[in-house]
């Protein structure tokens, strides 16, 4: 998590637990991108049977209701909103998937809807 | 590039020129999550003067118009679209920018509109 952010999010909150006591989260959390990470790792290793892979286009809303913090367990909820081809490009289509990274307690850490890039047959 | 991917989305098209070869994409290319990664780490660099650090509420939209490929340089435009006071907590405000990770010749790898909140004076 603090290796993370040294490579991309390198914010006091983020590195440092005296630091992170000072600041507005009054103590040390995950950056964000770090918990989108794992949630794509979660995603991956779940292995969905989704025709070419995991490809995403994009996600329509992105939230981090509670940040990760030390000693999470975290688990990854895929709910399929829709299926519906592209309407630029006949040969793919679109699956909308809600993704929420929860503790086991029900509390989400990160909330998203995602649009992956599937072929048509 | 590879290294976050084998990491965070171990899927072909991101760890293998061969396989990225035959994949959807047709080469090898970086995972939107690294692209999101690097926006960050270019945001934290920029120094902007903005009151208790970069706190991200979420995004109400990312999209990877075009996948991020070896050989990409990169910069960041931050645009603050507009500054209010939250709704459900009077300390503090919701600051909206709209951030795109652009290649020299403007194409975008990645657009996206986030929420930062930052302490009221």
């Amino acid at each position: 998590m603090v290796a993370f952010a040294r490579d991309f999010d390198p914010q006091p909150f983020h590195l440092d637990d005296a630091a992170a006591g000072a600041s507005f989260f009054g103590r040390l959390i995950a950056s964000g991108w770090y918990t989108a990470a794992l949630t794509m790792r979660m995603l991956t290793d779940a292995q969905l049977d989704i025709s070419g892979g995991l490809i995403g286009a994009g996600t329509e809303s992105l939230r981090w209701p509670t940040p990760l913090v030390p000693g999470d367990t975290i688990h990854l909820r895929a709910d399929v909103l829709d299926v519906r081809p592209s309407r630029s490009r006949p040969e793919i289509g679109i699956v909308r998937v809600r993704l929420q990274t929860l503790r086991d307690d029900g509390s989400a850490v990160q909330e998203m809807i995602a649009s992956l890039v599937v072929p048509r047959r």
